[in-house]
């Protein structure tokens, strides 16, 4: 047992190493390289769409031999068209401008010096996610693509799932000059081996856990290497005394019912009292007709019987389904209490037409993204313009809501002089 | 012995929400406000100065009387004009631009939602530090500039100093508007408490060590909240081929000698082979002249019979004193190797005409700060343009190098819309 966990152990650490020193090699390709070498990638799916298929048969088979359920071999399981969409997805990327090298800033010191801050590959990246096998391409081409080596760790139910894609993207990929060890799939299904990665901070410079609470608390918990998490989001809507309530009723409904199971999707809902009596009669009725449950507080329950009691769990309850928290609240500052106390810092709306009233809510929440009148489901890279995405942060440092490929670099200050020297 | 661990962390988790409180108080001040409240924090220090003065006399005689080493008696010691230079550093922070609020981008989405990146408060921060106790002045002036409520922990051998200039500060704020814990310093000597606060993430959102290498490792090691580590500097000079030796040697005195107890000095100089046999007998006359201790490799002791033999460990010293680590590589290359193997990632330096050369070590050298033709000692907030600086960050994450007020910050998104909803 001792040998076998020092045997993990040393596999990783070679994994680590070797990514490192991919990523100095990865740091003399050009923006064509990156561009050149994502398509042949993107080419690789396509042309081993069967082996991939064939291994996704495996992971499938196994997954209703354990008796997984059925939302999580959804998926898992992979067609032609899921193929196609990510092999597109890698070949999006690889159409994307190039960042690596931007010049930010250009300062000038009085002595002449130039000094340039300029955007760099962060250099080794680990991802560690669950069951979607298309995670595998997606972040392979994204970090690829940010200049970084990345080691891929994915769920071992998507395991032969995970493999033939990689194994398809590298294939095609170190033909057009993918340096060896840029992309990494950890092969082992050993829980251990996501500890021993997690050690590894002296190789690998960021780790970005992708999947449930319990995955990306464990990352958290454990990790030496800094993390940057796509945590929960208990997103919220304010509706203020004064709100169109026609764009209230729209925006709650979109935020709730267009695609309930996402981290932009809204989970509670919060009324000013002076238009409660007005207000939940109205959405109440809407939304109940979309088949969603209400927890209410007591006010609410009051003036619709079939709401259920909320309990102080509900508040902070990320639902990810047709489930909608509902509370009253005397005024602004007890919305910005609420969001406060219960919320997750994810993204947060007001719907008001009173504009002090938008500013210090737009102000005052300390959420990633903050709306005045818009649905909070727009909270999302492509919306943003990022073209593509690797998660949401809700983190503080480095990066804070939709994370596209700048999110995924760092950068260095370059200084050229002739001979300065400090006084 | 339970009971006062309890007891110690209930009074520092007390600290940290009431610092959480105060952030929020902080967030509706406006650029004005802070300006005038560290008017007003610098004016406390001068008016206190002979209450500071008679508490660091109290640490001095502590100090003496624990028979402290003598460099740490006089990195605490206070005098007139020590004060009057805290005092004004906190009215250069006061003069500073305000950074809060300043629109980072903007962005139209098609459906006509304005979409804004804005520069807002971390937060709460916590800095732990060192001897110094005008630390304490610098690093409130700051945090407060940054919109964030911040705790500081000074240390126990300072403790009475840093009470006074809290004291002073405090006093002064208030009276000009300066919110409720705010600015607050841990009291208790404890060593407990640093513990207790790194475990404080649910209200903290950044800790900043300043010290040894050992306070840092603990911090790292410890924190359940993001560290921005100001690490050690191992800088590195590479003389290539062609370079032009007068600036080399100008670059080398400078960088090992102006100061060499500070992060940014040089401690390794790498000379390329094909020069080895001209440049070295002439830094090594001038710079032991200026009172450096040389330790070689082989090539460098043949050559320099007073040069003492480089031990492994030289290569990774960060000596702060008036040593000098040297070694002939063979290439280019060979300095990237040893660099990449031995260095901190701060400051690195070559020293070339070629421009090629020099490209390539910009480019490839993953350090904060990278110079061509200029001295390793310019890697500093003011000489950047920052104003201030809180430290120089060896991370690559969130913020590298000189870190001024806008490194203390974070963003949000604020998107205004007029009713929009996703389709």
């Amino acid at each position: 047992m001792i040998d076998q966990t020092a045997h993990l152990d040393e596999q990783i650490t070679e994994m680590a190493r070797n990514a490192r020193r991919a990523s100095r090699a990865l740091i003399t390709l050009t923006a064509d390289d990156r561009s050149r070498i994502l398509t042949a990638m993107a080419d690789g799916i396509n042309s081993q769409a069967t082996e991939i298929m064939a291994a996704n048969q495996r992971d499938l088979e196994a997954a209703h031999a354990a008796d997984l359920p059925a939302a999580m071999t959804d998926r898992l399981a992979l067609d032609e068209k899921r193929i196609d969409a990510m092999a597109n997805g890698v070949r999006t990327i690889a159409g994307l401008p190039d960042v690596i090298g931007t010049v930010l800033e250009t300062r000038k010191h009085v002595n002449g010096m130039t000094m340039q801050k300029v955007r760099v590959p962060l250099g080794v990246l680990a991802m560690i996610y669950e069951s979607r096998p298309n995670v595998t391409a997606d972040a392979a081409g994204l970090c690829f693509k940010a200049g970084s080596a990345v080691i891929l760790r994915g769920g071992s139910e998507a395991q032969r799932s995970n493999d033939a894609i990689h194994r398809a993207m590298i294939d095609s990929g170190c033909g057009a000059g993918l340096p060896e060890h840029a992309v990494q799939l950890v092969r082992t299904t050993d829980r251990a081996a996501v500890g021993a990665l997690l050690k590894q901070d002296q190789y690998i410079d960021l780790v970005i856990p992708r999947g449930g609470e319990a995955l990306i608390q464990r990352v958290a918990t454990e990790s030496r290497i800094p993390v940057l998490k796509h945590y929960k989001g208990v997103c919220h809507v304010f509706v203020d005394r004064d709100a169109d309530l026609d764009m209230a009723e729209r925006i709650v409904i979109n935020g709730k019912c267009q695609r309930p199971g996402v981290c932009n999707a809204v989970e509670t809902l919060l009324i000013h009292r002076d238009i409660a009596d007005v207000f939940i009669p109205r959405i109440a009725a809407a939304i109940m007709q979309c088949g969603v449950e209400l927890r209410g507080d007591a006010d609410v329950c009051m003036l619709i019987p079939k709401a259920h009691p909320a309990t102080e769990n509900d508040w902070r309850e990320e639902y990810l389904a047709l489930i909608l928290a509902v509370r009253v609240v005397d005024d602004l500052d007890a919305a910005l209490d609420h969001i406060e106390t219960y919320g997750s810092r994810h993204t947060d709306v007001i719907v008001t037409s009173d504009t002090d009233a938008a500013n210090r809510f737009l102000n005052e929440v300390d959420s990633a993204t903050v709306y005045v009148n818009a649905s909070s489901r727009f909270t999302d890279g492509s919306e943003f313009g990022m073209g593509a995405e690797i998660g949401i942060s809700t983190d503080k440092l480095h990066a804070r809501g939709p994370c596209g490929i700048d999110e995924l670099t760092t950068y260095k200050w370059i200084i050229r002089g002739c001979g300065q020297v400090r006084e």
